[in-house]
Order: structure tokens, then C-alpha cells, then sequence
């Protein structure tokens, strides 16, 4: 077989199904791979960041990486600010990046430039084959790493991609698995123990289905308060788990947020940074008259840390019942939209299982208090702040879980970032419900600006904030999205209601 | 003043007039400073790849660089595809990117990334302000390396935007120019005179219209032949200039088209190099029988060295009007549209002093075949093969030149790239026409996967080039922008008839 095949051949054994791909010239080899080595799926984006997010929603969703063909320095450089969410997701990934022939490079032809430049910027593992006998080993170490929960980026000259490779017959190891550092565990349970009042904050793998039981374990043996990153990667939520609170984005809020708590333990996450720094405002949320405790380890361990912090407190075997989140949907609201009602349609409306892709920016800050009763859904968050996650990231995910409703919550500005996910969406007939609310701003931006003092802005500033002009449902319908306009409750209700019980893509609009 | 207002004043003075900008929280005192300094219009993309792609068009037409104001490293690196191109184009740019507050950069925030290993791998120039006292300096510096025709990148942290700054009263320097390495020019004449057939391949300057019409007093005097580079950055164009041939894309072309000259002298541009290398075929157009020279001097300095080479060879002070190519139309096609006719309607109805930016890919093959005989007009080609610089490109060449019909010959893959720079050109109300070669399809890819032996392509391979399922009147219309549909020539003239006798924006989807 030849450096292509070996490479599909590889991903395939190692259990990757997907490719998310716009492949070029320097990856035909690839193009023909992916035809000959059965067993994976290939998904076309119309632009590279369509295929880094959906590479990303997908690993966060399926919980093994996809992978990725990427045409050359240019191709990844679009996919960078999707790359940069799932390295903030801590999502893992194979990206395979074609180069020009080995021979050809050294004359500088127009599209190379510095792609292990680009790579190393937002992979955890990335190399470029510089032999044709270097491919396999390559392949095989950036496939363990992109299993073992990393961005791995490889990066393969068209004329290794052709030659012959002799396959090595291996067999992918199991995910590493870090022990747990007990030492810790005994201080995170002394401090929850002393406390007067705890907040536990947890992150990555602590907010999977069996974190969250063991936290509410915790949280009905001591008495603490479980908060949650502000943009994680992925939550479980709703009835039957423990209340959780989002740390808030604003750092005034976040500070009076963590202000009645004397201990801040984080579990899966760091100690809480401010999105932005703030003149005047501390970086952190966390106080030094705070005991502070961070496990922040991998993945997989971050769960078994918490079952023995449980274990060191004695909690009871099942979390008491009154922990746990009766089913509880905001009342609906009437009326025209705004951003707090369409948040509450949501949350009154969203399917049991549903996936949410939360990217809605200003328009989500009511949402996170009103959903710990719904029905058991699964969300994802812009977990880099690069906007225009969500299209994307939806689409990947709806690839992820075929059965399960997508609802991407997305604001205006950032969904152009990304819009052409709209096309792979239709092209591949995926239930996802795009949520556009449209309030024709960047609204997040006229609030930095209030607060920077500019309470008046001029001609310049006011052009930089300002939307208005995209026609969502034209937009919508010209990539094959059955697409709708609302302004009202009642008319979000109604579209919303159809959108779920109908198969393939949808877009609503939300006039706000 | 602070350091934002000091940025911009200094980009004023210099002569700048346009920033292209998608800005955020960290560039909030820059957004401000653009109100309270007078002398600078703000444009917004609504993804950075427009604005990075407009500055290029920008300054490819207006001869000196536009800003840009990126928000931290994916804002950066969502332009890089475009900065890539400009790099290629030798185009001058002055981008600002903010950082982080650098008292809050260590608490790496989320949206914290390598900016300079991004910024680095396609500016000429790029410094991270480290203290405020750097700021003033540092801007001058990158003013006056943009206006030498560099790309400079400014990394910015918030916190120095915001701070003091006491004016340098700095007075810009004139544009360096580099002497002509004279032995070159004697030995340039020496083998323009002693060959029997000569190539005089021009890029650069020496495709301006001073360079040209030196080019044709020498060939007034000489028998050679005029080349230009497959994707020139700026190309003037048509009757009264001399008759000029592309190099060909596609190798084996090139290499026919190169064969019978025994000399290849290039100025202004490098040896000609494949666009990839294809196993078998070399990557240099020119071959050991052939002697080579290379003048490859910065932009102005290669009209100097035209003029010594007319002057050494004793060229007729004007050219001899044989050498100039007469005012010549194709011939109108009719009927159903392809790629081939698409090229001959639009060289049979191109304005006199049009801006065409060629991105049409495969559909453009025949058009350059056809134009030499047009009223003169300016063409930009895709410089660096990334594509998504037309539709960007052309946003900021219909600023540059607001008087000039500007027609974007864009393949529709392509234009997916960038297409949220239809809605700045709606929104700025600029004259530029948008023809959508629409085959639905990845053309290039099908040729190159046919190439490379695939011939019978299978369900995946099929998958990565089919693009069906745009429906372009409705996107355009949707970004703001008025347009139609037509499939065949005649519908071609009567709406690009329509469309350069309206101001504003216009699509017009070519049905192929």
C-alpha cells in the first residue's frame, strides 16, 4: 500500500470513522486512499474552519477523534481559530496536512509557507515526514496521541503520500491512563470537610454523566455549591443531576459569584480566569482569603479523583434525592423575542437528549439559570472564544450522534464566521436546528465599548458594531437549509416544534 | 494622546486612509481612536479573511497599504489565508492585532494563542509591544515597513493601547529605493541581443504601465516575446500595450510554451516554478539549453532597470506601433454558457479601465488567451493559490479605485471562501460586479485526480469535489448584494450590461 492508504488504513484500525476534509492537490493521494480503504465516512466542508469544528463537536460528542485532510499551509491556517477551540476543549484529533513533494518545496512554489508554524501553534503533537520511511512511524505516533486526547497534526509531502509503505501490523494501545495524585484528594477533601462554605468547580470529564453523580455523591455527605466553567467543552445537565451554576462571564459577576465561598476547589479545570483583563479587576476569581485547591489532570483520571474524594468523605453510596435537580421548565414566555425569552423558549422546549451547541454570546446569559430542570441534555460550548464554533461544531456532532436532536444557539455575527457548515448540513441531511439570534450587532462589542468608556460612539465605532443586512432566511435556503423567520414566543414555539419533528437541517430565524 | 490614537495618527500621517477591521475587546481603544482621529475610513468584514483580502486588493490598486485590526491569534489566523496571497503579491499592508492586557496575558486566557508564530509565518515584519514606551516606536517602524512594501504586523496588548503615549512628530521617510545591480542589466542586454529567440518574462513592476511600455521599446529594437506570470499580482492590459502570453498553469503547457526560446531573462520575477510537482515533470519552466538570467529587484527599482536595458540595447524612444497590441473583441459567442465562452463574453464587454480579478480557476483558461486587444484594463490574479482572495480582493479594489468598474471572474468554490465580503460590498455600496462561474464542482481537483490515475473516481472521491446545492441568486441576495441567474451568453451580456450601468454591488450566477 502506499503512504495514503497507509494513513486511512491506520486511522480506520485505530477506530476513527469520520474525515472531515477539503482536500487539494497536495492530498489527491489521500482523495484516492479514502476511496480504496473502506471504512471511513468523508465529509466535505466548503472552507476549512467548517471542517476543524465539525472535527472538534465530533470528538466531543463521540468521545474519540475524527480526523481531518487539510490542503496545505493555507487550508490549516483556516481551520486555526476551530483548532484553537478544541485545544481549549482539550478535544482530540488527526489532521493530516498534504506538503508539496519533498523535491518540489526547496523551489518555493506559491502556495508553501511555514505550515509546522501554523501547526505548532494549536497541536499538541505535530510533525513533519521528512523521509518516506518516516510516514508510518509518524502516522502511528500522531494517531496514538490524537487517541490519547490530543490535536495531532501531521504533516505529509505529496510524494511520500505515493510511495510504497510497508504496514507494520500495529495494534493501537489503550488510552493512557494518569494516576491520580492522592495526595491531593485527601486535601480536597480536608478543605470541603473544614469549609464553611465550598464551591467545587468542575471541568472536562467532571461534567460527564458519572462526575456529575459522583459530585452529587459529595455534595449530600458536605454541604458545597458545584459551579461550572463558563464556556465548557461539554455538560451534561438537567433534571436528575445536581444543581450547577455557571461561573459568569462578566468578571464582576464572577467575583461576586465566588465571593461567599472561604474554599474553591477545581476539579478538571483551573482556577477561574477572567476572559479578558480588566483595568482595575484582578485576572483571577478567586480571592487569596480563599483556600484554593486545582486537580486539574486528564480526562479519564479527573472521575476516579472524584470517586475517591467521595470515598475519603464517606458519601453515601446513591446522592441523596433532594440534590438532584427536579424536572423544572422556565414558564413560556409571550410576546415578541428577545434574547432572554428565546433562551427560555429553549429551555422550556429542548427534546429530552437534545444537544445543545451554545454560541449565542449575549443572548445565552438567562439561559444557563434556567436549565438544570430540563429534561437530560448534553452542552457545548465556545470553548476558545474563536467565533464561529457553533455551525461548525454542530455539524459534527449531529454526525457524532445521528439519533439525537442538534440545536446550534447561535448568535448573528458569529454564525457568518462560519456559515458555509450550513451546505455540509444539508448535504448530509443532518438534524441540526440553527437558532440565529438576530439582533444585527455585534452586541458583545458594544458593551466592551460602554464599559471603555465610550458612551456616545461615533461614525467609525458605530460601523464596527453594526450588522444589519443579512437576510437569514435567503441565507439559510441558498445552502439547502429549510430556513424561517420568527419575531414572536409564539412563532419560535411553532417553528422550533416543526424543525424538531422533521428530519435534516432547519434554520430559524430570531428576530430580535 | 494613548497608544491606539497614537497608532492610528501615525497611520494618517503616513498617508494611510482605509482599515479594514473585525475588532474586539482587545482592540476596544483602537475602535475609539478611529472615531477621535479624523483621516481614517473604518470598514468591517464580517470575517477577518475579507478584510485581510481587501487590504491586498486595496493596495495592489492604490499603490500604498491599507491597515487592518485583527482581534488576538484566531482573528489573525482567520486571515492568514488572504495574508498568504498578499505575501505572494508583494503587497504592503499595516495590520494591528491586539494581545491580552500583558499583566493578564500570563493567566493565559482562553482566547490566548502564539500570535507571533502566527503573525511571523506571512509578515515581512511583526513585533509584540512589550512596554509602553515600545509602542511609539515600534509603529513607526511597522509604518515605515509597510510603506516600503512589506507586510508589518503590530502585536498590540490592550493595556498599552490605553496608555499614554508622547508623540514622536515623526515625518515618514520617502520609499527606499533600491540601486539597479548594473552588471545585470549588461549582461540582460548582452543576451537579448545574441539569442535567436527570447522570452522576457516580466513581473512586478515591469507588468505596470511604464514597465510595459519599456518592454515594447525594447521589443521594438529585439525580436522577443513578452510573458507574464501565471498569477501576476497586477497586470495592465489590452490595446496599446504590447502583446503579452501567460505562462500556463498546467506543466507540460508551460514547458511547450517555453521550448522554443534559446534565452529566458526575468524581470521583475523569479524563474518560472510549477504550481506543484508532478512526478516526472521538473519544477523550473526553463531547462539547462536555455540561458537563464534573473533580475528580481524590488518593485520600483525594476522599471529603472527596464529603462538601462532599452538604453543599453539603443531601443527606439517610443515603440514601434507594430509592437502594440490594436483594439481587438473576441468574437460575441452565443448560446449556452461554458467556461470558455464566459472568458470571451466578459473580454468582449470589459469597460476600458475595468479592474478584473481573475479568480475563475478552470474557467479562465481561454480568457487571457482573449484580452490582449481589450481597452486597457487592470487585472489581479490569485498570487498565492489560496483561495477566497477574489471576492475580498475585489472589496478592496473598488475602494482604492471608486470610479473604476470593478468585475471579480470568480469560480464558485472559490468565492465560498470569502463570501461574507458580499455584504461589505453592499454595505459600502461598491461598484463591483461578481461573476459566479457556477459548475457546482471542484473542477481543478477532478482534473488532478484524473491526473493522477484516478480515473474512475469513487463515492468518497466524488464526495470531495462535488459542490451542488448552492443556490447563488439567493446568497447574494441574502449578503445584500442585487443578482440573477443566467445559463446562457446572451443572458450574460444583458445582465452585465445591466450591471455596469448601476452603481452598487452585483452577482450574476453563470450557470455553466
Amino acid at each position: 500500500m502506499n503512504g495514503a492508504e497507509f494513513i486511512i488504513n491506520s486511522a480506520v484500525k485505530a477506530g476513527i470513522e469520520v474525515c472531515f476534509a477539503n482536500p487539494g492537490t497536495t492530498e489527491m493521494a489521500l482523495v484516492n486512499a479514502l476511496d480504496r480503504v473502506p471504512g471511513m465516512r468523508s465529509v466535505l466542508g466548503l472552507f476549512e474552519g467548517v471542517c476543524t469544528g465539525a472535527a472538534d463537536g465530533y470528538a466531543r460528542m463521540a468521545g474519540k477523534p475524527a480526523m481531518t485532510v487539510l490542503h496545505l499551509g493555507p487550508g490549516f491556517g483556516n481551520g486555526i481559530a476551530n483548532l484553537h477551540n478544541a485545544r481549549r476543549a482539550k478535544s482530540m484529533m488527526f489532521n493530516v496536512v498534504g506538503e508539496h513533494a519533498s523535491w518540489h518545496l526547496p523551489f518555493d512554489p506559491l502556495l508553501a509557507m511555514d505550515i509546522e508554524a501554523l501547526a505548532g501553534s494549536v497541536s499538541a503533537w505535530h510533525r513533519t515526514v521528512k523521509t518516506p520511511d518516516a510516514l508510518a512511524g509518524y502516522t502511528n505516533e500522531a494517531i496514538i496521541n490524537a487517541l490519547n486526547g490530543r490535536i495531532a497534526t501531521l504533516i505529509a509531502p505529496s510524494d511520500f503520500q505515493w510511495a510504497e509503505v510497508t504496514d507494520r501490523h500495529t495494534v493501537f494501545p489503550n488510552k493512557e491512563k494518569f494516576p491520580v495524585e492522592e495526595p491531593l484528594i485527601a486535601q480536597a477533601a480536608d478543605i470541603l470537610k473544614k469549609s464553611k462554605k465550598c464551591a467545587l468547580l468542575l471541568g472536562g470529564q467532571a461534567l460527564s454523566d458519572k462526575g456529575l453523580m459522583l459530585a452529587a455523591r459529595i455534595q449530600s455527605r458536605i454541604h458545597c455549591d458545584l459551579f461550572y466553567d463558563t464556556f465548557p467543552a461539554r455538560l451534561e445537565q438537567g433534571t436528575g443531576y445536581p444543581h450547577l451554576h455557571r461561573i459568569p462571564y462578566l468578571p464582576k459577576m464572577a467575583l461576586e459569584a465566588m465571593k461567599p465561598y472561604d474554599a474553591v476547589v477545581c476539579i478538571g479545570t483551573r482556577t477561574p480566569v477572567a476572559f479578558f483583563g480588566y483595568s482595575g479587576l484582578p485576572s483571577l476569581f478567586v480571592h487569596d482569603g480563599q483556600k484554593t485547591l486545582v486537580i486539574h489532570q486528564t480526562d479519564e483520571a479527573i472521575v476516579d479523583a472524584l470517586l475517591m474524594i467521595a470515598q475519603a468523605l464517606h458519601a453515601p453510596e446513591t446522592p441523596d434525592p433532594e440534590m438532584l435537580s427536579p424536572l423544572h421548565r422556565p414558564g413560556m414566555p409571550a410576546g415578541k423575542l428577545d434574547g432572554n425569552k428565546a433562551g427560555a423558549v429553549l429551555a422550556a422546549m429542548q427534546p429530552e437528549h437534545a444537544i445543545i451547541i451554545e454560541e449565542a454570546i449575549t443572548n445565552s446569559l438567562a439561559y444557563h439559570a434556567v436549565i438544570n430542570g430540563c429534561p437530560k441534555f448534553t452542552l457545548l460550548a465556545l470553548t476558545g472564544g474563536s467565533i464561529g464554533q457553533g455551525p461548525a461544531s454542530a455539524t459534527g456532532a449531529a454526525i457524532a450522534c445521528p439519533n439525537r436532536p442538534v440545536i446550534d444557539f447561535q448568535a448573528d455575527g458569529s454564525a457568518m464566521y462560519t456559515i458555509q457548515s450550513l451546505w455540509t448540513q444539508a448535504r448530509e441531511n443532518l438534524n441540526v436546528t440553527t437558532l440565529i439570534c438576530s439582533n444585527r450587532s455585534y452586541d458583545i462589542l458594544k458593551m466592551e465599548m460602554f464599559r471603555s468608556g465610550n458612551t456616545a460612539p461615533g461614525a467609525n465605532a458605530n460601523r464596527m458594531t453594526d450588522l444589519s443586512g443579512i437576510h437569514w432566511l435567503k441565507l439559510g435556503e441558498s445552502l439547502g437549509v429549510a430556513s424561517v423567520s420568527v419575531s414572536t414566543c409564539e412563532g419560535m414555539v411553532r417553528e422550533l416544534e416543526k424543525a424538531l419533528t422533521t428530519a435534516g437541517p432547519n434554520l430559524i430565524e430570531l428576530a430580535l
